[in-house]
């Protein structure tokens, strides 16, 4: 049978692609290169990847459930149930390939690290970059004095700064004596931390050397399983030049990393993931680079920060074992790596180095967040604190470390993406647009949009709000059920297309995309699912440690929406737990912050590893009491009200 | 212009090329990569590159004074003076481009090694190889203990052989975690040395893990700037498999370490250098593995011994410096080098170490000598020793190491190819067909042939025979001049055509290619250069330390050709000083040797780059006493006798 070929011509960016006629338009899309949006991985049950067939003929299944009947009047449809039978013009629908500056979202200290960051680091850490920069004035060589060029170079760089200097880059031998006589033995010369072991005397080698190095540039990043957030660093003026953040690419293969980690076992699935994530890295590079007025070859240094599961997937290694039991990954502990071995726009003799990893749902964003999340504000962080803190990083995945100087014990679990706005009716990513606060006063919804502009959905830290202001508003019950009878809200409580019931949060002539937004039924369940899981592994971990919540003297709450959350309305919802407020500490994008910290310090480097090595990791789904009383947190607060004593008390005025 | 080609069919290898038409053949012969032989670099200056035409037309520069009457008749030509004017058939003369099994030429302790290496090297220094074979029975992972896959083999790795271990190949780590599950966790690893830097405690990496590993090679390698010599090693039973030598195929540009740095710095021409000795050193790969029945994929570590310029060329490093003042290599200490970088045939994922240097003049070769040539036979080589010795290593350069268990000093002298027979109008290299050894007894001319077969040309230590015997015979004078009136042999005694006194050796229907084999007045006058500089090398070393040639205790003799020298023939001749025979040792291709000792023993490893730390390099074209006093060693044995009072006394009996 011979293949067929069709092109498609996509708006609104008017890029055109040749595909298999007749096969799944989805599909064909992603492999084409298509940043098109499928939560499920294209199995046709999330609905997101919509597009406007605006030209030329297909096929596609009916009915659909995603797909009204006003839609479907338009020629819109669902890209994964779409066979084309010609050429087609299409318009991509809800997707959300944008790249923007961050200001204030998703990364809390930028404002402050803009002013403060040589100082900062300074008083927490002292200050000692991965790369450093050695401007060499070399002895003449002689008769007498022959020593080799590189081996005078190390002599000379090691004495200097009494450090251990290898030399292990034959391209970078080819051209160097020529330019050392030429520039009469004073040369420029980059130095990278070669072992990040927890050695007291770490080796360099030898990165980068010519006549003139003034400009030396990093990035940092944090690959989220939503968010990939690159931070552009000037390591000579230890400046924050730029935060940039989009989606994560991968997510054309599902929201969820059990979702991708299944496509990574599927025939070139893990490259594919790769590249997405490469991808993603490097537009943010690109970006911000162009920006900065930055040159791709003066940056010189990579710190990525991630998950196990992400770090896998950047590394090209098989995540198979991350998803079954006993759930191992292929590394831990990864010394830095050769760009060309990842494929990252930037110098090629550059070194790429990955945040170390404790397990397979415990990764290098929780291990340097909990160094990270005591810098800002100051105070220890938890790996030097006396007192019982903890750290909840919410993102697509929840993590939690309990600890203090002592000990650390770290442990995961499955929340899932609705808090990023993923796998919600009307959620979305905290970007401009997005609903980030909600208040039901009377009869009025009240609400905040980030950009002040009108509203397109609702993120994390406005989806936090909703549960319990429907609750105290009457309009849903304790189990998140809608309560029918309601009669305030009937206007706004209706049945939508599936039969299910939902609340109109914005009408359409409020929006700015002119569709309602709402919330269903399932969203909320999904919602308080989500909670649920955070709090009960919180309060799982603390019980299994023999210790009381009220123990606890500091709870740090990173995570890209943990940055903005209301913690009053998260302990309505039960998310945190129902502790005096003067113990939470709202600490950003703490992955982020970490790799930045390693990026500029040996001492967070030392701290980073010695937390690496220190934490123990408990697996909440083989503790019996996680099981079984998991379903109690999905109430809200909770069915034991004696948790949230406060809180009830409050919600009973 | 256009360019037009013609097609060069060449015999007795059958190879077409294709060239430019009315171009140097000999030029485009070499860039076509045709080994075509021309000491002189194709100047035109030595006669080498002889080649008959079959057939096609031509033209020649006429005349030359190396084509005689009867060889033009022939349509014998020099390639350098030669332009292809169609398509040609010709026959390479004088090439040399044999690959023989060594037996005993070239590396006197072959039979002794293969038979004793284990014991010898557990004797001496103690095995513990560059790669080592670790079986690995890992625990398995559970939820308790949840290592990553690369960390467990590390920790476990680490624990047993209390050593450091590092994983930096990401590449190995893809397919680690199917087949540690589908082994049951048994499987094989290989860790290599990642430094031989003077550690105490060498860190190793992961090279190679696979379920069953029963297979592991290494090749020890001596570049010589004439002969390359390769042994291939099995490291898991430690024997010597087979030793086998060719021609260093880079002599096509030129016969001296001089004349190929100069060709280096033309255009491309490092990378035609370094090219032809990767290629070489792999033919002999090629070979050895095929007779020994191993594969590639089983060789993972390549040990490479050579001098300055030929460690550079082998790395592709430019050597420009190493030919002016001051003389100053690009890298003394080598870090092991990934296989990709330099390519040699071997397993892609093993390592390449290369001896270090000293300056440029004094190699890996002489460093490894150092400690290599009290080996075989046992005693405790020069670093160890508490008595004065000397190394004498002679081949294409010479390299004097004078030193004991206190102090090392090195030099080299340009004695120049003489004794590797390049530059000797019957010189060969010590093969097949090679007079060894030459006496003349009243009017009788005897000799002994390598292989006793009809002989070819002369070798090196046949060479050394001559002038003594020459003199003896009252054929040449002290100065190496030929004495007219000679009336015993003045059969043997003519003028060629050059108008030069030639000395017949054996007559043409006497030997295997039907030529003469004679020595020229120039010859000798080559041969008394040579010895002249060695030993005015080694008397002006020995006075710089204030001392006296009768306080040298040993002198260990090495080198390809130095491992058949006849001890008093080199003293009549003035190359050894004139002390007790017994003083002397034939230690063979201790650069080989040493090689092999680095890659099976730390001890050994240790060792020599102690040698490498301590010794001092003295070039003696910086002292006077040695440019001003060499001319008054052209003689035979000496200008002053009193140096060589034995022998002087012998001649006059």
């Amino acid at each position: 049978m011979n293949n067929e070929y069709v092109k498609i011509k996509i708006l609104p960016y008017n890029r055109e692609v040749i595909v298999e006629k007749d096969k799944n338009l989805l599909q064909t899309l992603i492999s084409a290169g298509v940043n098109i949006y499928a939560s499920c991985g294209g199995r046709g049950t999330c609905g997101k990847c919509k597009i406007k067939i605006l030209f030329g003929e297909y096929t596609t299944e009916e009915p659909s459930q995603f797909i009204s009947d006003e839609e479907k009047k338009q020629n819109i449809v669902l890209a994964c149930k779409t066979f084309p039978k010609s050429d087609l013009s299409i318009e991509l629908l809800n997707q959300l390939d944008v790249i923007e500056e961050i200001q204030k979202h998703s990364f809390l200290q930028y404002e402050f690290f803009k002013e403060n960051l040589k100082e900062e680091i300074e008083k927490n850490f002292g200050v000692s970059p991965l790369i450093k920069l050695c401007q060499l004035d070399l002895p003449k060589p002689s008769i007498e004095d022959n020593t080799a060029d590189v081996d005078r170079i190390i002599n000379h760089i090691s004495q200097k700064e009494k450090i251990n200097v290898v030399f292990d880059n034959l391209k970078l031998a080819s051209n160097l004596p020529d330019m050392l006589r030429k520039n009469a033995w004073n040369v420029d010369c980059l130095i990278s931390e070669k072992f990040c072991v927890n050695e007291e005397n770490p080796v360099y080698n030898i990165t980068y050397i010519s006549p003139k190095i003034d400009k030396v540039y990093a990035i940092a990043v944090d690959i989220g399983a939503t968010t990939v957030v690159v931070a552009l660093v000037d390591i000579l003026n230890l400046k924050i030049l730029g935060v940039y953040s989009t989606l994560n690419q991968q997510i054309v293969y599902g929201s969820d990393v059990i979702t991708r980690i299944i496509h990574s076992e599927q025939n070139n699935g893990l490259k594919e993931l790769n590249q997405k994530v490469v991808y993603t890295i490097n537009e943010l590079i690109d970006i911000a680079t162009k920006n900065a007025e930055v040159q791709l070859k003066d940056v010189y240094t990579a710190v990525v920060s991630g998950n196990t599961t992400m770090t896998h997937f950047f590394l090209n290694l098989p995540a198979k074992y991350i998803r079954r039991e006993p759930y191992i990954p292929v590394v831990n502990k990864i010394l830095p790596i050769d760009v060309s071995q990842v494929g990252l726009m930037m110098n090629p003799q550059g070194k790429v180095y990955c945040l170390p990893l404790v397990a397979s749902y415990v990764g290098g964003d929780i291990v340097s967040g909990v160094v990270a999340c005591g810098t800002c504000p100051a105070s220890c962080g938890i790996d030097e604190s006396d007192d019982l803190c903890v750290l909840l990083d919410l993102g697509t995945n929840g993590e939690i470390v309990v600890g203090n100087k002592d000990f650390l014990v770290s442990a995961a679990c499955s929340c899932g993406p609705a808090f990023e706005g993923i796998g919600i009716t009307s959620g979305m990513v905290a970007t401009v647009g997005a609903i980030e606060d909600i208040e039901i006063k009377y009869t009025e919804v009240k609400y905040k949009v980030i950009g002040d502009t009108k509203p397109v959905g609702i993120c994390g830290s406005g989806l936090i709000d909703i549960p319990a202001e429907l609750y105290k508003a009457g309009i849903i019950d304790r189990a998140g059920k809608f309560i029918k009878d309601n009669k305030v809200f009937k206007n706004r409580i209706r049945e939508n297309d599936n039969g299910e019931l939902e609340f109109v949060i914005v009408e359409k002539n409020f929006t700015a995309n002119n569709q309602d937004i709402v919330i269903t039924e399932s969203d909320i369940e999904n919602i308080l699912r989500s909670k649920g899981a955070i709090f009960h592994g919180l309060y799982t971990l603390i019980r299994y440690l023999g210790m009381n919540l009220s123990d606890i003297k500091k709870i740090y709450v990173s995570g890209g929406f943990g940055s903005f959350i209301d913690i009053k309305k998260a302990q309505v919802l039960g998310l945190f737990p129902d502790v005096e407020q003067g113990k939470f500490v709202i600490s950003g994008n703490t992955s982020l912050l970490g790799a930045i910290l390693f990026l500029l310090s040996s001492d967070a480097r030392k701290r980073i590893y010695k937390v690496q090595q220190k934490m123990t990791y408990v697996d909440l789904s083989s503790l019996p009491m996680y099981m079984n009383e998991y379903t109690s947190s999905l109430f809200i607060p909770h069915t034991d009200l004696s948790l949230f004593p406060n809180i009830t008390k409050e919600l009973r005025r």
